[in-house]
């Protein structure tokens, strides 16, 4: 087992990082004052892995009240955030009782933020069960609701008490839902890691084929990336915008093409994909730099050409991002395979030309 | 003009208490960056004061978008909050746009609320218009929306930039809303302020007759002591429960009439009573407490006898409440004017006597 900190003062917390750790009482139960806990799940989860986690937390004369939740991304809304307020209340929950979110990225956020807004906040602690989420959602505390005019725009900044990443639960995970994990693993070595970036060039085969070690390596080595980033800005003012390469532009494909129908990290690769193209076309990096980019995520199965929804509605779409300041649109670019920077340079026809090149089926290769 | 701050390190944040501050530009202006901001408000106070806050604003050039709610603790909901994510989305505001609540409690709860969401935050101003939430609600950055199932159940803790609380909008108060101010106001005197306590009773008519000089004195020193017990305990770890005096039985009055049907303060000076029931049942004050406390609500024009909901109900209203703790329901109990404390001393059975004895017309005197 791997552990990491992410260093916040008096909200600091650890990552646990192996595999079987959803069997082992002695990494939860320090955590746990009551006699009851709450895990937030969904129906697909919950058959997989909710029995494992009772059987740890009954060990030590814990129960479990679960709230099991509808799965996918379209259930991210109020109405379902909800249902965990109504269990939550239901059950008597008290301000100091612990939520445990067992899930992927979805189950995270909504837990997460239920937890943020229950009684004014109340503990949590996150399982995640997705390659996805243990690379990246569940650590460093950004919590929401997405909105019908924008992805995440409903939330909060909560940090958990701990996460557990149990990289068994990756056994189960459906192929497509891996690699769009991979998406977010690929994004740290593009912007802060380029030694990781090589790694993954050579290892990519390996994580596709559920390789334990390499997967607890490209798991650690990502939440590593990200702890330090989180701890050095934790509410998004400086360098953690950084961790949104290719978010921009993946969220206006996510809530243009209707929440669910692509996976985040799909959306994130094609997303990436034009960042890419734009700061080519800035002079920031060379058309090989952007062709090495492209291999890596269709290696990976991942999408590099982005849905034709029109230049026009890309641009409505991401005028809601939360980084946008006086009216203009702050992007994540690249200078390399390694460095990302946030940049205003570039103009709204730019833009409309990178997106416009990357939403045909030729792309650059 | 009086000038408060709440001590926070670097969430701090002034007060300004006065007459007339709604006109004052250099009060409002210093905080603003950007070129528009939105103002919450309700369809009560829009038509009084949003005019006179959009020409202050104006004259710095600052454009207002206004999101106009209905009025009432009835709306204190998901889909009214949801109405201002609407605005706040349609209008592209960013995570650095202000947001202004310019209303009584209510629309300060869910204008901080939506505050605390938006885009994981963006600042908010309070400019509370009524006496109680220029007392209380719009000082120490609680926020909520209320459940079927309890109110101020769903919220969060997070600090306005500044609260402007103009006297000369009291004006307008209707007197029931003024007289459910007065509840919150006299709570300062009885939890840790017994001289206050000894000038209310002095000088209850005049604040009842809109004395502006001693609106102004009462407005600002509870906001005092308001200011001290947030800057020792932000999130109500310790001492900011006291502030809750008479809320627990208070909370259960309004949900179970129905929101809206009693007035917060209404609730708190009935609940009040039932809390100094008890300590003289558990021996904590005397009778003659009991009743001084009695006669200044009766003159403030406050309810002394609470609902008849049935002592049932009431426990099961007040199983919910934030301060139970390992299923114990914590109170805030008097132990003399001026001295309250946080305990769970009591039975079941005193409690349930103690909402009997103040549910009966007769009642002690």
């Amino acid at each position: 087992m791997e552990t990491l900190n992410v260093a916040l003062d008096e909200r600091s917390y650890p990552i646990h990082i192996g595999s079987g750790l959803l069997s082992r009482p002695e990494l939860l139960l320090p955590h746990i004052k009551q006699k009851k806990v709450v895990v937030v799940s969904n129906e697909t989860v919950a058959p997989l892995y909710l029995e494992r986690l009772c059987a740890t937390l009954a060990s030590g004369g814990i129960e479990v009240l679960p709230v099991i939740l509808p799965d996918g991304e379209k259930f991210k809304t109020w109405e379902t955030l909800n249902l965990i307020f109504d269990g939550l209340l239901a059950e008597r929950c008290e301000r100091s009782t612990i939520l445990i979110a067992l899930g992927g990225g979805v189950i995270g956020d909504m837990g997460g933020f239920a937890a943020a807004c229950y009684q004014r906040g109340m503990p949590f602690i996150q399982v995640p069960t997705t390659l996805l989420s243990q690379v990246d959602s569940s650590v460093g505390g950004k919590t929401a609701i997405n909105h019908p005019m924008g992805k995440n725009m409903i939330g909060a900044f909560y940090q958990p008490k701990l996460v557990l990443a149990d990289i068994l639960t990756l056994d189960t995970l459906p192929d497509r839902e891996l690699k769009a994990g991979l998406a977010e693993v690929i994004k740290y070595g593009l912007i802060r890691d380029p030694e990781f970036f090589d790694w993954l060039e050579v290892n990519l085969d390996k994580l596709l084929a559920r390789d334990q070690s390499a997967l607890v390596y490209a798991v650690q080595r990502s939440c590593a990336n990200k702890a330090e980033v989180v701890a050095a800005d934790e509410r998004e003012s400086g360098e953690r915008a950084l961790l949104n390469l290719g978010h921009t532009f993946g969220h206006a494909i996510e809530t243009g093409m209707g929440y669910g129908e692509w996976l985040h990290g799909e959306a994130v690769a094609a997303g990436t994909l034009i960042a890419a193209e734009l700061s080519c076309a800035l002079g920031w990096i060379e058309a090989p730099t952007v062709a090495r980019i492209e291999r890596i995520f269709v290696r990976a199965g991942l999408p590099v050409i982005s849905p034709a929804l029109g230049v026009d509605r890309y641009l409505e779409l991401m005028s809601h991002d939360k980084k946008v300041q006086d009216g203009k649109l702050r992007l994540v670019l690249l200078q390399g395979i390694g460095k990302a920077v946030v940049s205003d340079a570039a103009s709204k026809e730019q833009i409309a030309a990178a997106v416009e090149i990357r939403c045909t089926a030729a792309g650059r290769n």
